[in-house]
Parts: structure tokens; C-alpha cells; sequence
């Protein structure tokens, strides 16, 4: 009889294979209240490197990080009418503090847009201040119906760019190179995610945005999942909280701005773009553990070996992790690193130290071959350079498979449905067309040019609509 | 005439000092939700250095990080009685969310042992998963009536640990590490600052604690603040949230937890405790900018010496930054950097580009010498060990000089409403005398042993009380 299969198979049932993934390996649980979550140290671990990694290239572009408060009256978010239109829906709100009703009720943040502006206000005197760049780290609350772990929860964490600029161009061109040359590049070669870079349709758009450009992720079923933001705001926050800057003319002007975002939701993507039947796969320049050496039995000489080459491995620039934790069937240990998805296990045994051997396990590509001990230093850090382009490439080819060009509405609704994406003119799809989709559950993910670049308008000749089922 | 002093002076008015420090330092600005705050990029720099390194040290004892909601059942914080009390009056409670009264009111988190309780009860089965030791950093909200920038806010950023033992002992001697092995280390080795390891009174203690050790610091006013606490919390989260585990010998046993915490407060107190009346120092180990180098003056020649000589001194491994903001004057830029206590200012102007100078200006001692430009890289290294030890070695020797041992609550109450610290027998105190000093405003901010050792239990004879006004 066969084993049962530690996961539900992705083909049987691709959410609950989700959900017992993240519960199996240890990234997360459900919170008390509705659509929380508890992020368990393994799945705390990926966040912890997506934000040191995404934090410097952040500061690479000169923008600084501040903390800006959690509670924001609720009087601020009013004063930009698309903003609290789009937010009011998603809003908790404290009405009772210090054992007293609350005169003015206050909002838990779902985005920081109104309070940055507040601040950015006064600290905005001339020209000279300009560009202002910042960044926070932080909580938000968004109240979620139709939860899910990472990708949808009421708490989710962040980081929230919100930048002023003298002008229109600047502030575009800013945005811009947050989406591609910070998103883009942080998502492609740290996380090995493909995505389309395109901008959002109208109806999509961040609540008082100009424009928002979006990263779109095919995840293994093939619905699509946003995977972060960057938004151009044009003046709308500026004319709202008087946000105005002495120009070199001496005139007053009201600066232009941008926020940006990426979120707890690229965990949840990570293991829905690079998951399979056994586990995640986690990208190895991502992998806080990259190599796992493990003891198979407790003998002193195999625990000795374990170590020392745990220590050779280190000092070959990886990141390792010894298990000699013997008094677990090293069977149990071995399923639980697959779940987990170290992209590399060496596995020593008594008879490995005979023949001066490990089993050498690749997680990402599969596969246990015997190696020399003494070649695997030299021999890792290239396989995981192949691992890691590996992840990209996969997930690349099942885009480029699962997306097909369609020339009518009702085959965009038929390839989206049956789990794929597909291409329309948006001179043919239309706000119309986009109407009719949401019908079946479909959306517009976004607009991109014929040649794969960002459309500058919304109505620029040859754009093309990517349309799909989403996250 | 003398020119207006850029700070309101310290010996005039403290607390003003100290608000003018904040607001020219551009640490941290009044939020618009009372007793909030923004804390400012330069600000928010320092606690990303006391992060960093702190987070460190955390991991280094075996705890992982990992991330609980924000958002905690108001019935959770009812099942621990002391708890609860303690608690009530400064919780903010959700009421209303995703457009719809609550059923169950829910509170933003003012501290998290219930929730990470709710957790521990699920994933502790047996003595093999203990100790189990996580940390999370976070915000939390304890609604303030008399909110002081840094020291007391609505809302504050931390870190809290919580663990849980097999043991009454392991849980013990946890606390005591992460007390003296954690905090004490990094206090004195990179904030710099002297303390007093002490036991609180039952009085004082966290609210459902056996036991809360503390850090109690001598601010620049002979005030004192509690500067991070580590507590036993014994069963009584066990009990209430029914966290047990198999013991060795099969039978089923509470566990026993710590927890502990340090805050943004740090950050007010650095100001307190080495600020002077021309603004902040900042602990050379600390600082993110060790050394700024300024041109004086924008000629090419000038700027050219500046950068190199910035290059120069990064090379050697200090923390530099160039300011050739010549468009500003020279007078208000080095007044800025005295404000903002870097260490080391380089000044290098016309002059002293033939002389091979430059001036060489010390915040921390204070004074001002030209020096040749070749020999700062050789130079600067231990001068800036040495203002690292002169911060901590000034701030002991306040705190020696305004301690004075007393031997009735009438002397102690006078110390303190002085300006300084008492130390008498807690045996001659006891809480009588306790209560008679809180009607001046005075605390017992903690016991210590005769030897300055830490008490093992409240009425261990020998006991001193410290006794002050506190922040």
C-alpha cells in the first residue's frame, strides 16, 4: 500500500495543498480574531531576509526609513474622497481608549498615505527639501472577508514608500524605478519569481492614485496574485493636506508624490509560485538555511563528520544548518526539510564515513546521488546557482504555456477560468469588456504594451490586457 | 550680545531641554492621536542600530523571531486576573470593523503574553519542545494621560520576549541572563549607559508576574528611568491558557515562562542620560554616522579633499559621511551635527589645503584642534573609543555622586525630590514607607543586594531599596 501523501496533491485540491503547506512547514497558523495570523519563526525566517534584502536596495535609492503611528483620525482619511471611498469598507476602528468613549473615533492604519501627508506638510518648506523619500516597516489593518494566510489577512506587514517631488516627471519616474528596478529586480533575482510589469486599469487602481503599476505572478494553478505596487499619486494627497513646496521661482506649488508596497502576501507567493508535492522550494539566495547536514544515526563518528562538515561548509561562504538531532527518526527529519524546503540536504551515515561519501539530496530539481564529502564545498555554491535559475525558469515556462492571445471577451472568460492567462487588445476588452469578466470571477490584472513595456496612458495604441482569475 | 542658546539649557528647565532636543534633532514629532509620536528618519536611525545589534544578541541565547497579531480577543486578557487589572485602563479597544460593530470587542495588543499563550498551549506537546524561546519586534499601544516623547507613548515600538521552560529554575535563570547577559551587555557596551540591576517591588511589578528584574538609569536630572525589564512570569499564563507538556516521566505539567522587553524609550533615554545643552552624543559604537567630514567652503579643491578624505576614513572601516552641502552655511551645518551628536566632525576649508589640515571637532569631550589630514585615519579609531568609554564613565560617576545612602523614609523622600537617587534598607522601608513615598512622587524603582548583586527573593536580608523620581 502506498504511503499517504504527506500534502493534499496540487492537482486534487491546489488551496488546501496551500493551506496544509503552510501549516506543515511551519509558517504560519490561523490568528483568534477573523482573518489574522501568527507568523511561526520558519516563515518569520523568509520575511526577515526579504527585508534586509529589499531594505537595502531600498536605501539604495536614497530613500530613508521612518515610523509613522498606527491610530490615524478618522477625519484624515476623509479629506481625499477616492481614498476613503475605497478604505471605508476595510476599516477597524478603536472608539474606546484609556477606559473612555472616544470623542473622535480613530482608525487602525490600512495605509499611511493621509498621515505621511499630514507631516510631509510641515516638514516640506522649499525645493531644497525635495526629493523627500520615505520608507516605513509596519502593521496594517485591512478587514478581510474571505481570508487567507499571506495572501489575505486582516494584519499583514509591509513596507510603505511615500515620497514628495518637485515634479509630475520625477515623481513618474520615481515609481518607475521602485516597480522595475527595485521590485523587479529584488522579486527576479532574490526570490527567482517571474511576473509581468504592467499598470493597472482604471477600475483597479489604488484608491486616489494617478496611476498604479503592478508586479503579476502566475501562481502554480495558474491564477495570477499581485505581488506589489507602486503607485503614482499625483497632487490628490498634496491638494488634500496642503502639502506645498516654495519653488525656485518663488512660487508656491503643491509637490507630486508616490507610495509603494510589498507585503507579507510574497511568503504566500513564494510558496504558490515554487511549492510542489512535497513541500516549498525556497529560492537558495533567499534560504536562510541553504544546506542542512544531517546525522543519519547518533554514533559519535557520524556526529563528528556531521559537524566538521557543517563547519567546512560555512567556511565556504554557506549558510548551514547541522541536524544531529538523533533521537528523531531521521526519516521524520528528512520529510520535514523537504516540507521546508532547504534547497540542499547532505545526508552522512556509517557507512558514508567507509567510504568518505554523503548522500548529496537537491530539493529544487530532486534527486539523491553519493558524492565525495570532500567535493561538496567546492561543488555547492554553483548547483545552488543553478537551483536558484532553475525556480525562475520554471515558473517562467508555465507562464508563457498557461497564457494564450485571445481576440474576443468571452475567450478571455474561458482561458481565465480554466486556469490561465490570457492576452486581449484592450482596445477590444474595454472598461465593457472588464465589466462582463468580473461576472465570471475574472479580472483585468493589468495593461502592457505590444513589446512587454509599461504603457505610458491608459489608452496608449497596441496595449494589451493580461486578464486572469486572481488571488 | 550674547547669542540665544540653540536649546533651552538643562539647569533652566529639563523637560524643555528635552522636548527642543527631540524637535531640533529631528528625532521624533508629536503624533495627532494623543501621546503618539513619528519618529523621524535620524530618529528612526538610532533605533535601527539598537535593533540590529540587540536582535543579535537575542538570537545569540537561541531565541527565533517570529511575528503574533496585533489585534487580541478582549477575553483573552480577562484570564489572567493581575493581568487584566493591570491592563484595563490604558487599552484601546476595536469596536467596529469591515463597517459593522464587533460582537466580540477586540483590543490592539498593550503587551502580548495572552495571545502567545493561546500559541504556546498549542505547539508545546512535550519536554522534547522546550525550551521553546521566541521574540517578536512590534508595536503596541498602552494609552497614555501624560504622554512624553520616547519615554511615554500611545503607542511605543519593541521587542517581547516570551518563553516557556520545563522548569521553575530554567525559566529563572533565562530571565536573569536576558536581564545581565542581554540587555545589561548591550546597554553598557553600546548605548554606553550606566544602570543598577534591580528587583522590582511587588508594587511594581509586571502585572501577573512572580518577579520583574529591571534597569533602572540616572537621566541627566538625577531622575530616574526604567530602562528594559525581564520577568518570571512562574505558571500563571500556563494556567490560565492551559500550556502544559509531557514531562519525562509522563505526567502532564505546566510550564514556566519568562518575558521581556525593551523599547523605544531607550531612545529618550540616550538623550536624557547624554545629551548636554548643545544636544545629543551619540555612543561612537552606536552611531550611525561616526565621523561627518564638512566643507567649509565650495570650492572644486575643497570638495575634492572632503570626499577623498572621506573615502579615506570609510576605508579604516569607520562609519562616514561627507556633508558638502555648501549651499547651506557652514555655522548652521556644524551646528546641526552638534545637535545631532555625532561623534567626530572633520572640518576641512581653503586654509587647510595647503597646511595638509584639517580641524578636528569632538562632540563628545567637546574642544577643537586642527590636526594633519594623513594621520585622522590613524587617528580617529581610538579617540572614538575612547568618547565611547567617557559617555559611560560620565553618566556612572553622575549617578555615584547623586546616590546618597539615607536611613529614614523622610531622608529618602528628600533625596529624591532633590534630584537624586536614596538607597535605604528595604527592611527599615518595606511597602509602608513605600506607599508614605509615593504621596512625594517617589517609587522604589528597585532592590538590590548589598553587594549590588540582585536579591533572589523580595525579603532577602541585606535588601536595599533604590529609591527616586522616575520617568
Amino acid at each position: 500500500m502506498a504511503k499517504a501523501p504527506v500534502l493534499t496533491p496540487r492537482a486534487d485540491d491546489f488551496p488546501r495543498w496551500y493551506q496544509d503547506l503552510i501549516n506543515k512547514a511551519e509558517l504560519a497558523d490561523n490568528g483568534p480574531v477573523r482573518g489574522t495570523m501568527v507568523i511561526r519563526p520558519y516563515g518569520y525566517g523568509l520575511w526577515e531576509r526579504m527585508q534586509a534584502d529589499l531594505d537595502t536596495r531600498i536605501k539604495a535609492t536614497g530613500t530613508q526609513n521612518a515610523y509613522f503611528p498606527l491610530l490615524i483620525p478618522q477625519a484624515y482619511l476623509s479629506r481625499e474622497a477616492e481614498h476613503v471611498e475605497g478604505f471605508a469598507p476595510e476599516l477597524a476602528v478603536v472608539t474606546r481608549a484609556g477606559g473612555k468613549e472616544l470623542e473622535e473615533p480613530v482608525v487602525v492604519r490600512p495605509t499611511s498615505e493621509t498621515i505621511v501627508n499630514e507631516y510631509f506638510s510641515k516638514w516640506v518648506q522649499s525645493y531644497r527639501d525635495l526629493p523627500l523619500l520615505i520608507n516605513q516597516w509596519a502593521n496594517v489593518v485591512r478587514w478581510e472577508l474571505r481570508p487567507r494566510l499571506f495572501l489575505r489577512t486582516s494584519e499583514f506587514l509591509w513596507q510603505e514608500g511615500h515620497t514628495a517631488h518637485a515634479s509630475y516627471e520625477d515623481a513618474r519616474d520615481f515609481a518607475a524605478r521602485i516597480h522595475r528596478d527595485v521590485y523587479g529586480d529584488f522579486m527576479e533575482n532574490v526570490l527567482a519569481m517571474d511576473f509581468v510589469l504592467g499598470r493597472k486599469t482604471p477600475k483597479e487602481r489604488f484608491a486616489g492614485a494617478l496611476n498604479t503599476l503592478t508586479l503579476e505572478g502566475m501562481m502554480g494553478d495558474g491564477k495570477a496574485l499581485q505581488l506589489g505596487t507602486s503607485h503614482e499619486l499625483g497632487q490628490n494627497f498634496a491638494k488634500a493636506f496642503h502639502t506645498q513646496y516654495l519653488s525656485r521661482d518663488g512660487g508656491q506649488e503643491y509637490v507630486w508624490q508616490t507610495s509603494w508596497g510589498a507585503t507579507t502576501r510574497m511568503i504566500g507567493a513564494l510558496v504558490m509560485m515554487h511549492g510542489d508535492d512535497n513541500g516549498l522550494r525556497v529560492p537558495p539566495r533567499l534560504a536562510a538555511v541553504q544546506v542542512v547536514v544531517l546525522a543519519i544515526k547518533g554514533d559519535d563518528a557520524v556526529l563528528a563528520k556531521v559537524r566538521e562538515t557543517g563547519d567546512r561548509l560555512r567556511a565556504a561562504g554557506l549558510r548551514v544548518q547541522v541536524d544531529d538531532r538523533t533521537d528523531v527518526p531521521f526519516g521524520r527529519r528528512a520529510v520535514d526539510w523537504e516540507l521546508k524546503g532547504v534547497p540542499v540536504r547532505v545526508e552522512i551515515g556509517p557507512r558514508d564515513l567507509e567510504n568518505g561519501t554523503a548522500m548529496l539530496a537537491r530539493r529544487i530539481p530532486g534527486g539523491k546521488e553519493p558524492v565525495a564529502v570532500d567535493a561538496l564545498a567546492g561543488l555547492l555554491p554553483a548547483l545552488l546557482e543553478e537551483d536558484q535559475a532553475l525556480l525562475l525558469r520554471q515558473s517562467r515556462e508555465r507562464r508563457v504555456a498557461r497564457t494564450s492571445e485571445v481576440s474576443t471577451v468571452a475567450e478571455a472568460a474561458e482561458a481565465a477560468v480554466a486556469g490561465g492567462w490570457a492576452r486581449i487588445p484592450w482596445a477590444t476588452l474595454g472598461a465593457g469588456g472588464e465589466a462582463a469578466l468580473a461576472e465570471h470571477g475574472v479580472t483585468v490584472r493589468c495593461l502592457v504594451a505590444e513589446d512587454g513595456s509599461v504603457p505610458e496612458t491608459d489608452d496608449a495604441p497596441g496595449t494589451v490586457a493580461l486578464v486572469a482569475r486572481a488571488y
